[in-house]
């Protein structure tokens, strides 16, 4: 077994208010950098938390994190009112509206790396501002490393410039099929992802939801394509946080093979590593399903995963 | 090398006329019956196509079909004007715009089929009328076979009687995923697949368009399921046909195994075949691609699909 390596996941730390058309939970843990830290820590450890809360942030989601050994010392603690999402899913479950999004103490944080951390190798620049992305980027004191980020529609829209320098600095990027087609400017997925990579990063991987992700390397390898089907699921409780859990996953699973220089095998067998933890964050609320998970259910979903969807 | 078994295919039989935001072609072949009875062709043989068309239909077309070995016994010729459908393809490629259906000689068809092809074991309802594909299942005197049929939301919305007589009647039903989402009335296509199973088909094939198909079967055989991706394309040239290219490959398949107790195995092999198929259709207008189709290019592009798919 190789020895893993520690992860940091930078990204926001919220307060979620969910509703669906049959239930609704308020005060839960929500934020790209939680749920990417929780889904890292299955594979690898320590994961290194990086983010902001508020004065009123409960301390059980703190505690409970630190229980599967993601460490705190990079999460700055601020007077104000946490970081806060309220939304509600609509009947088909993929789309939503965003009642209220309280921005509160995210609008003046600086990342500040602390030494203990700021050395990890693998670093995930979950969904956040560009800015506080390059933050994380600039303050990274790792000799070698890999770096894996994800974004948002609004920062498409509103800093796309600084998105593009991020970009520069990243190895894989992951973005969900409607920003991939908005950010590529064209239709074709598969033309979006050859796009999206000539901005730098050497893997790019298009979420696409209920229908899975498309992981694109350089064609000499593998052909640079990898289709990857989703986890079929019954019953979708909350997808809320399913892609940066994704993400934390694929980032957990890279760090546990014990060095940089990923193969597109092994950069592959994330990204479904990646997909079967995401199921399980759909089946409920917040990060209910994703903090009490035995190893041996995420086995054992991995290879029925792997017999549901190859010949 | 098993006997290959005959195919019957009945639906209709077009003249298309397409727009796409980058070329527009008209008095196309189109109609499901067309692309499907050519798919199968690639598989098995002979494969007796069943529909009518007019005094206006374009004769390539069907010389072009007779030379793929589809036999014409079963196509009906009126002396009214053949059925055409004129559309528009939106930027995506997804969305299309019907300017005008013109029904035509299909009113007032009923089935009729010969002696000669009336026991063919294997037998396609393509997408047309409910009413005409009960006519298809009644006038079949194959001792045992194995029928595959499509629909669309038209006949949902108006003949949805008739359309769940049918699948009392059949054994692998196929329907796009909005179509499914709509017949089964649920958002979730997992329960929707076993809801539509319950109307009497052992197998339902969701189709996906880019995002590919699920299948689904009894649980006891390999958990009833199989996700199968669309092998990704770079360029879709005109998606029209996709689906009755799928449905038809798919059965051609099945025919070429010389018997009709399909293991859950043969039918995902199937679904596999046809999803590789129907992204030939896609690279063309009409069946252009389609109908020059070695076998060489075929094989290629299953390997490829299965390395891209598997891990």
């Amino acid at each position: 077994m190789p020895e893993p390596l520690p992860v940091v996941v930078g990204g926001t730390i919220a307060i979620d208010n969910v509703k669906t058309p049959t239930a609704e939970e308020t005060n839960l843990l929500g934020g790209s950098a939680s749920y990417a830290a929780l889904a890292a820590s299955y594979f690898t450890g320590p994961v290194h938390l990086v983010g902001v809360v508020g004065h009123d942030f409960p301390e059980q989601h703190l505690r409970m994190l630190e229980g599967h050994g993601v460490t705190l010392d990079g999460v700055a603690r601020s007077e104000g009112d946490s970081f806060t999402w309220s939304g509600e899913y609509h009947e088909n479950m993929n789309d939503r509206t965003t009642h209220n999004v309280a921005v509160n103490v995210l609008e003046d944080w600086t990342v500040s790396l602390p030494a203990s951390i700021s050395a990890a190798p693998i670093m995930v620049l979950a969904n956040m501002s560009p800015r506080n992305q390059q933050q994380m980027l600039e303050q990274s004191t790792a000799a070698k490393r890999f770096v894996l980020a994800d974004t948002m529609d609004l920062w498409i829209g509103i800093a796309r410039e600084e998105l593009n320098e991020v970009l520069k600095g990243i190895d894989l990027f992951v973005i969900n099929e409607g920003e991939a087609r908005e950010f590529a400017g064209t239709p074709n997925l598969i033309q979006a992802g050859a796009i999206l990579r000539k901005k730098g990063p050497r893997y790019v991987v298009i979420k696409l939801g209920e229908f899975g992700a498309i992981l694109f390397g350089p064609s000499e390898d593998h052909h640079g394509l990898f289709r990857c089907c989703a986890f079929p699921l019954q019953e979708v409780t909350d997808p809320t946080g399913a892609g940066d859990t994704f993400l934390g996953a694929l980032a957990g699973y890279l760090a546990s093979r014990g060095h940089l220089d990923f193969s597109f095998t092994e950069i592959r067998d994330a990204v479904v590593r990646g997909t079967v933890v995401a199921s399980f964050t759909c089946e409920a609320f917040s990060t209910k399903e994703l903090e009490n998970l035995p190893e041996q259910e995420l086995m054992t979903r991995m290879e029925l995963f792997r017999e549901m969807s190859c010949w």
